[in-house]
């Protein structure tokens, strides 16, 4: 069987799948959620013996310490995912959800009802807890899910799925619900990419190139998780010590992630003052500053920040950083630059604040808080299957919801149109 | 200049329109609304004008005169243009709307605003109404439109386009609001699918052959406005009075539009009684019948149904029949011919038509209620984009807001990430 076909099988199997999750009952869905998430300590010792075989692999293929890290299970982990499965049990199932009913002149009552998407398909890299995740997260919403992992979690990833697949259909959900593309071989995303007879919608995670050429090559709907170059502006009239711990924790509390900020821009009129103090923070929490020419007349000795510096997510313990002239300079700055995740202004003007948060074109958009905020769980809705940077159908954090479509349900007594 | 840089340029000078668009407020792009819909009657001469010369061209091409009916712009058509424009003034601007705000413990104030998507890129064929139908709408929701029409209407549409953008432009919407790619070249299509860096979306609508090119090819987001091959299953427990008044009313009252009903489904129950009376009145219709079988023992002397027949959305009177053995045999046949847009049954049965409505998957379910209801003025949206029949972003009868996207707004006082 040619992998196209192997692929093409295992879409169509999920379709079917699909079509049964769609009318479950959530106590179906949620007993299977609580047999994946025991099964995961039962069958614990399969599963570590299979991520030992991809971390002796990654050591030899000489994967960095950073890389490795993400790669191992261990105990805790697997009780780290047990916990997130059964997190979602206590959520409440948002398909069945009627989001409003009318009744129109002609006696028409039409209801718009929340109603899973159909089969996700799931392409991801490193990390093999994105498994169970992605899994639980449409079993959850009724949904079926074709993973593809990265090829270094082949092993993890081909046990959490059997595992989780196994402990799912024996607590009663239909063959197909969740399945894996077990070849590493590429040929099989380039056949996901283009399954639109059975696949809903695709959701890459990973790093911009994998997303990109998700986003380029697929015919199947996409939702984009994208690149964070999210900005925090410190206005002239900005509470400069609220300033400080904002910027601080925007940039270091976890660097690696989207919604780090990654450039920092300043008014002129309160450069002077704020730039010292900041960067005295931010070089004993090891950041390395690139500056402006106006901000290394400030900060003598930091490096030079290029036009490519203001373009770059470093993910890592660096910062770009402007002096602006005014504040439409900044919001030009972050028109030109943003990537559209999440920006953020610290004032205490409140024309500027509301105008910030008017003008500003992003999923998210802040006044005087820090951008590590936009975040599913941090904005409380108790799940996050990513975080959308593209408009259509979700944008930011999102949670269950953005795994249902509607349905408009319509209920007559004969009605025909004039 | 080549095409690629026409069409770039214009796409980019639409993304600056939609930057200062989305902040405009709702009487700017009421007052440009009515300053167009004024337009459209006091430069009638020159629009008709140009009007002429496409008919003349169509007419020389040898244009059926259907099509050349959809190209045909008068008086009479000008006005119900306008009269569509001041419609939309009338309806409440979705932009700016809070559509939840919530607080968190750490005092964080998360809202979800509605926002305008940005650019939209609206692909079209032959009726011209499309022009000023598609830049009205997104004039409401502040959105910047690039338009691209059909060849054999491109003088009435670079006419009314122009008209439009000067109206628009004078009563204060910004330059680059309203845009027509004037060039007829199949190359200017291409590039518009591709140009994410400045389309947030694109909108195909016209016959499925341009759909499934543009859904196809095109990187830029898209939602299809698509094929409706839609049933409608007369069950054992019908009301067969209403089962006829219901099916001739799907299938006849305007036989070439995507609610309209393809295949008509009969329980094997009430196919004795029910075909011979609703042959009886399609036949006076003027409709073909092809039938299964079964129905041509019931209903002597019709046509044979093949199974191209059943995946076939005619759009024109003729009707595909089936006789089914049971209520799971109709939703089986359902399943594998719908195009997902409307079905119906028709039953009195209270578990049947609560299955039907939660199993069948498509935009528009209905009970006891003609398909043709699938409509944006029908269902009380006020407006109507066009019908998705994709599961992403929008479902069914599009109205404003599915030209909105949302941002998350979040008021801080100075919040950081512990």
């Amino acid at each position: 069987m040619s992998i196209h076909e192997e692929v093409t099988q295992k879409a169509k199997r999920a379709k079917e799948a699909a079509y049964r999750l769609a009318t479950l009952p959530s106590d179906v869905k949620d007993r299977a959620l609580e047999a994946v998430a025991r099964s995961l300590s039962e069958r614990a010792g399969e599963i570590l013996a299979a991520n030992a075989t991809d971390m002796e692999a990654g050591r030899a293929a000489g994967l960095s310490p950073a890389l490795l890290d993400r790669l191992l299970l261990n105990e805790k982990r697997l009780e780290e995912m047990a916990a997130s499965l059964r997190a979602l049990i206590s959520l409440p199932d948002p398909v069945g959800e009627v989001i409003a009913m009318w009744t129109r002149p002609n006696g028409l009552q039409i209801g718009r009802q929340r109603v899973p998407l159909g089969v996700v398909g799931m392409i991801y890299e490193a990390r093999p807890n994105v498994t169970v995740d992605a899994a639980g997260l449409c079993v959850k919403t009724g949904n079926a899910v074709l993973l593809r992992g990265g090829s270094e979690a082949i092993n993890s990833n081909v046990a959490l799925a059997r595992v989780a697949a196994e402990a799912a259909e024996g607590a009663g959900l239909p063959p197909g619900s969740i399945q894996l593309i077990e070849t590493t071989d590429r040929e099989a995303v380039n056949a996901m990419l283009r399954l639109r007879e059975y696949l809903d919608v695709l959701i890459p995670r990973g790093g911009a190139g994998l997303i990109r050429a998700v986003v380029e090559q697929a015919s199947v709907p996409v939702v984009e998780t994208g690149v964070g170059n999210c900005h925090v502006y410190v206005d002239e009239f900005a509470d400069l010590d609220m300033a400080v711990r904002i910027v601080v924790n925007a940039k270091t509390q976890r660097p690696g992630v989207c919604n780090a900020m990654e450039t920092l821009l300043v008014h002129e009129k309160v450069a002077g003052v704020y730039l010292p103090m900041v960067a005295t923070e931010l070089t004993a929490k090891g950041v390395e500053l690139r500056g402006c020419p106006r901000t290394r007349e400030i900060l003598s000795g930091i490096g030079a920040a290029t036009e490519e510096d203001w373009a770059t997510e470093y993910l890592d313990l660096i910062l770009a950083v402007r002096v602006v002239d005014s504040f439409p300079a900044a919001l030009e700055h972050i028109r030109q630059y943003s990537t559209g995740h999440s920006e953020a202004i610290v004032t205490e003007n409140y024309s500027r604040a509301r105008k910030f948060l008017a003008t500003v074109d992003a999923a998210a958009v802040y006044v005087n808080a820090s951008t590590r905020f936009t975040d599913g769980f941090q904005y409380g809705l108790g799940a996050e299957i990513g975080i959308s940077t593209q408009k259509l159908h979700a944008r930011g954090p999102m949670g269950l919801e953005a795994l249902t479509t509607t349905k408009f349900i319509v209920y007559g007594h004969g009605q025909i149109r004039e």
